[in-house]
């Protein structure tokens, strides 16, 4: 840096996504949005800054003291989103009379929280969130997993599984063991099981519940068996059949039917640590990199608006990891995630030539070729370096000669083979095979 | 709202997309995007929160007042982005270590400014910017110019003139006159000879610069003539060619020689009114909608960086007016832009088809063919008039006696026509022609 200069640098937790990174994440968006548009989900924005009162009404303590929160030049209250649910849940209330249900949208936009960067997590981040508000069906359940087994294939990944519970079925337990009041600690404890292990969950779950119930939630929570197993164990555990016993029953059948049912393991150690859930929790793991954890989780919900209306919308809905997806995807696909680039470079041979230079990389991209001009007179070299910095894998030559006989050389910049010689048709035919 | 409950409400100057909305900024993001890559541009991002220093080194005194500007939890004094140009500038001085020149970036993403809404000016926008950094050539200027022809032309729209005119030629009238240190006050002046007409800012500049001295400018700045008609003029004004007339013969050079040359109009009257532009400036507007005024515009600066580093970094860029071509959009598109749907859905017939549902879903998604499954038992007319709020065109009809003939019906859901008993193939080939 020089001297009497402002120091260029970012907020600690914030970040700068350059050119390799930043085309990662937005062809990963176009996928997941593609994906969830051919499902018939719906985008919509909603402000960057919203009244505090609306963003933290009800004041969760650790959230609040994470929220980015000033006065505005009105001196208003004001905050930054800190996740896409809460300005979803107040843009139902305010255009629930705009809006049909279900309403099934998508919302991928950043957020941010004053998180504690040694943990290694950043202060800005992507939510990647889908849901589905009105009908409480299993149809509906079924149509948010499957959505997330859609969104992971297109962008290349088919081995995972949906780890999928239902919140219902665990109270029924609870209520059965004389628990129910003490639900939201018995739920954290059992989040950590695959953390911690079955012994020191046991430990745990001893000291709030006692040992016999600890045994019977252990029982409950343990893997082990197919579908059909699973559920029979839980079912017994609970007095038979329940209502979340047959959701699960036939979320499970859709998913046969419809060709998801090798992706779908009922694990009832899911639970979700957060309150809000009522009905089935999901999370979603990738059979490569287990170690990863969760890359996409969500739930039923009973009722996403209360805080501002008395209208009742029971939902189901997911959201997606997309940093970790994206760290994800670096390790799974050889040579890296979208790492390939297309199209050509022109290099400018002369001055004089620039001119005829765009007019060719005008009918390249009128075939679908990308394809830039290099706009000033270097050397050679230079240029080439330029494309290959890029990744740009072709460059087409047309010097004084090749432009007074009106063909085309092409370099391969990779192998550094080239083609002299070319007319325009050939060289099209030669890049459209190459994927350039 | 119900008593007991938030208001949902969002700020003043701030606002939500519903889906329709969201779709069409959406769809223009991504064809601006395409339009850029495919000339070799590439993507960077850049956090929404720094340092209020580096954003407000200089301190702009119109910008200052109405940035976002607050103490985060570090107690560290930061503020929110109110351009794309300034982070850029802090990004380059960061990382130039690790990029490479010419450096050609685009960036599309949120702004924010407490601006006056009673003018009609939102608090949040998105702003849509390319430059190229490194060359100082007619080529990368031409690039420029041709970038945002193309985006246009991805837009759907082809009537529209790029009215460039040149600072450096500008500044040679205001030397011979000696008026060099007046220039800024004069520059804006000019910029409303559009919006006040020729006589008030004959006015104007008489006041700053005396009646003759306006006399000559006015010669200088009045339209009419083709480009080299205007060219001679300007040259015959400031002392014969110059490199800034030179750059603007070799601009229409190569627009004529690769087929932009007739959308490229020269306009001495255009000088953009910020100070930090050296070379080329350019307005655009529209050939049906004259009157809302340049969609996009630019020019050469000399220096991005040097706020943050010693280094000189000249370049050349270009903005494009997202929200007032969103809306030139809908005035120039019949039926409005991106206004038409495509896809089916699927009613529920019965709860136990369901998952026969899906999988035909799934299976015609695997045909490029957008397919909604409603996920509950409803009435069908239910279903429809859902559907048809969406703008879904088709329903693909598979009740009881279809799933066990192994036929569908199609349902055009505007003309209400009914086909039965198709098969798979024909039901693709038939939604394929009519584009669902």
């Amino acid at each position: 840096m020089a001297e009497g200069t402002i120091e260029p640098r970012v907020l600690k937790g914030f970040r700068d996504y350059l050119p390799a990174q930043e085309k990662k994440r937005r062809d990963f968006i176009r996928k997941v949005e593609d994906s969830f548009a051919s499902r018939g989900f719906v985008p919509i924005d909603t402000p960057a800054m919203e009244y505090a009162e609306v963003l933290l009404g009800k004041g969760g303590g650790e959230t609040e003291k994470q929220v980015y929160r000033f006065r505005d030049h009105g001196d208003r209250d004001v905050a930054l989103r800190f996740d896409l649910t809460v300005p979803f849940a107040r843009f139902m209330a305010e255009h629930l009379g705009e809006l049909y249900l279900p309403f099934k949208r998508y919302h991928i936009a950043k957020v941010w929280r004053g998180e504690n960067t040694q943990r290694g997590r950043f202060r800005e981040f992507y939510q990647c969130d889908c849901d589905i508000v009105g009908p409480d069906s299993a149809g509906s359940d079924f149509e948010i997993l499957a959505s997330m087994a859609s969104a992971l294939n297109a962008l290349g990944i088919r081995d995972f599984t949906l780890n999928v519970s239902h919140r219902g079925v665990f109270n029924l337990l609870l209520e059965r063991l004389g628990l129910a009041g003490k639900s939201v600690e018995i739920l954290r404890a059992v989040d950590k099981l695959s953390k911690i292990g079955k012994e020191e969950t046991r430990t745990l779950i001893s000291a709030i519940a006692g040992e016999a119930a600890a045994e019977n939630i252990l029982a409950f929570i343990s893997p082990g068996g197919d579908f059909g197993e699973v559920l029979s164990r839980m079912e017994s555990l609970t007095g038979g059949e329940s209502p979340g016993s047959e959701r699960l029953k036939r979320i499970k059948e859709m998913a046969d039917q419809s060709g998801l049912g090798g992706s779908i393991v009922l694990n009832p150690a899911i639970t979700r640590g957060l309150d809000y859930y009522t009905g089935i929790v999901f999370e979603t793991f990738l059979g490569a990199l287990p170690g990863i954890g969760s890359v996409c989780s969500g739930g039923r919900y009973n009722d996403l608006a209360s805080l501002y209306t008395k209208e009742r919308l029971p939902g189901v809905g997911a959201s997606i990891g997309m940093d970790r997806l994206l760290a994800a995807l670096e390790e799974l696909i050889p040579g890296g995630y979208g790492a390939r680039e297309s199209g050509v470079i022109i290099p400018c041979m002369e001055e004089s030539l620039l001119g005829a230079a765009f007019a060719l990389a005008e009918r390249l991209r009128g075939r679908g070729v990308s394809a830039e001009v290099f706009t000033e007179k270097k050397k050679l070299p230079q240029q080439f370096a330029y494309a290959e910095k890029k990744g740009i894998p072709f460059a087409v030559i047309m010097g004084p000669d090749e432009a007074a006989r009106g063909v085309y050389g092409l370099k391969d910049l990779g192998s550094r083979e080239s083609r002299d010689g070319l007319g325009f048709e050939e060289l099209v035919q030669i890049l459209a095979k190459d994927g350039a």
